[in-house]
């Protein structure tokens, strides 16, 4: 067994199993305690929650607690293993949650034969929460439950694959071609794969100004085009009408490629058919679309972002959705909205063009981070983004218009 | 608004609102410590899992939390107002589970239409945990919930306002009536009351060596007799080849009454009528069915126990339900048998005929407590509850055959 491979399985085994717990929040010793927290005195916060809903908020944890929903049937890289051996992963993101965001999370996996019968579990507990975060979940599925979630629950419902990875991606995508020159409006993109994080991430650029007759997506089967009748619903949104079929047809000329597919499908001959200054995102995990190594050397002129912490320009979802649910709960948003996401993406942006505290040079072990190819996005351990991100998804929702508390407090998220 | 009032609210809303929240069992802050909690490292027990299902054990929180899940239809003394508003009982349940057995805990509440979506919805999450409470579901839909979700489910479900009432209830009465120099298969027992509690206390008794016929049930109609053709199955199971009709006619030389019912329904004229040395549990709450003032003044010879920690002989499932759980889980048992329970009567019996520990009558206010009339059950505080019962529950698992650990440790449960 590799050594990392038996920390892994230790850090989740020892001292306890898992990752997180339950505490008490409130004293919980005396026979006094006890008659607040449970019977009788319990009995006057319900009262008031069933006089007045939004009682909830004020009595209970719900407003910092989001849930962490799977049914496993698309597991980081693995596949579909289903819900429970998609265990370890929710609880991670739970602790990702509370580490990142100080937000109470906890991890529910879902069986089920249908789709239909998966949001309906999915609707009947939502109120339990402050906000649910979809993930692992697979596509075409993920986009019907996504949407139907979305209109059944009165709290905010989130699909991190689709989402997170968008809008860190825009956010490192949109500083990579102020970088290079290039306009958003007028590049030519080729997404290689087209599953739940490629459309999402497609969808976002286009609201962020990209054009939609200016994508080129690829699925198993080679470009995504009109003439194919092959296409889901989702696809179909991106079939590009063009006699072009292969990689290299794309990728002659285009300025940008955004890989979400699997490891090492971008030759790097290919490469050197795109457009003078590209950039390149390849987040295929952990093995990407091509290896740094391989992209630097056939190309100096290139602006590269994966997956992975080992190289410059991680695209990381932990970047985004720790802040967007701490923005969304803490004004009692009714959804996560184009404009939250999009507010997500500038608060990202601007502060990688800031100059970067020295406990980030620290945790990332090196002398200087600044905005430019090897530094697009920020680091995940910087400590900004979480009152920067949050408080722009925050105001972005009262502006819109979907949030019950109109107001942010003065020092909203200081230390 | 009163004094008392004002404390529980502030208690629930300052200086957070609600009363639990998840932390992080491991340590998350450095690079190093997030590959291992999420990606790449969590790979590892998701393909461990995948392989060995109880591998989930060993990886996750899941062998030490419990899920309390409602749809807030019997709240309390409070009925139906819906499942938001059981919010704050359901927080408070997961509180004492911590509190006094260390078990993670984490409330959810289920809207739904129809008892079938109620069961599939728990059905479809309940792997996520490693046993389930039901709580404050109304009958008679609670048994049909119950027996389904023990059928589909691979992990413990315990509806606690039955079984656990039950659990303690069957405890301080096989303790009354040994102080009464009665025996539990000679006593006529009137039970007041005819809802998920009153069934599970007199099947319980049964189980203890309670004769069925020896029971007279009654509901808002009076005595459950074979003659009335409006009764429930459960009630059924109860009904009485009699032509006793009012409680007064039950009650006239009657050993035990087991109030779980309403405030004062039993009048001192009424009391009047048992036969000598009579056991009352009145546990309605926070009313019992009489006042014990009065009813210690109608007869110096009766052994009296309620619902209320400011009287003698509490009737609390807190004495209960974090042991029998604490004692499932840890040996991953299937189910919760009656083997089981009957395991924690005796458990929480032998208690109160012991020596109290200090710290009990410290904790109670009171120079000494001795088995006898006024102390028939161990106080909730008591610290050997937790080792005991679930001890004396882990065991009966074992030995019933339902425990998928089939030894326990040397030092369990010891501090």
């Amino acid at each position: 067994m590799s050594d990392f491979r038996q920390k892994a399985l230790d850090y989740h085994s020892k001292p306890v199993p898992g990752k997180i717990s339950v505490e008490l929040t409130k004293p919980a010793e005396s026979v006094t305690d006890l008659a607040l927290a449970y019977s009788p005195g319990v009995a006057e916060p319900v009262r008031e929650i069933a006089a007045d809903p939004s009682a909830a908020y004020l009595y209970t944890g719900k407003g910092n607690m989001v849930a962490v929903i799977t049914n496993g049937t698309a597991i980081l890289g693995l596949g579909n293993l289903g819900p429970l051996a998609s265990k370890p992963v929710m609880e991670g993101k739970a602790l990702l949650f509370k580490r990142f965001a100080g937000l109470d999370s906890i991890d529910i996996e879902v069986k089920h034969n249908t789709t239909e019968e998966f949001i309906n579990t999915v609707a009947n507990i939502a109120d339990t929460f402050g906000g649910i975060n979809l993930e692992d979940i697979k596509a075409p599925e993920c986009f019907e439950i996504e949407q139907e979630l979305i209109k059944r629950c009165s709290v905010p419902v989130f699909h991190d694959d689709q989402h997170g990875t968008a809008i860190v991606t825009a956010a490192g995508m949109l500083n990579a071609l102020e970088i290079q020159g290039k306009k958003i409006n007028e590049v030519n993109i080729v997404c290689m794969g087209a599953g739940a994080a490629a459309v999402a991430c497609m969808e976002l650029l286009i609201k962020c100004g990209a054009q939609r007759e200016r994508i080129y997506m690829l699925d198993r089967k080679g470009v995504i085009h009109t003439r194919r009748d092959d296409l889901t619903p989702h696809k179909l949104l991106f079939a590009n009408n063009t006699d072009k079929r292969t990689l290299d047809d794309v990728m002659e000329g285009a300025d940008v490629f955004v890989g979400v597919s699997g490891p090492d499908v971008l030759p790097a001959a290919t490469l050197q058919l795109m457009a003078p200054n590209p950039v390149i995102f390849a987040c295929s995990n952990p093995d990407p679309e091509i290896k740094p190594e391989l992209a630097n050397k056939t190309r100096s002129d290139l602006i590269m972002a994966t997956g992975r912490s080992d190289y410059p320009n991680q695209v990381n979802n932990v970047l985004c959705f720790p802040f967007i649910f701490r923005g969304a709960l803490d004004v009692r948003a009714s959804k996560i909205n184009d404009e939250m996401k999009i507010a997500a993406v500038d608060a990202i942006r601007s502060i990688a063009k800031e100059p970067v505290p020295q406990q980030v040079l620290d945790a990332s072990d090196v002398d200087s981070l600044e905005f430019g190819r090897q530094y697009i996005i920020p680091k995940p351990m910087d400590p900004r983004l979480c009152k920067r991100v949050a408080t722009a998804v925050a105001q972005a929702a009262i502006d819109s218009g979907v949030a019950a508390i109109t107001a942010l407090p003065k020092n909203y998220l200081e230390q």
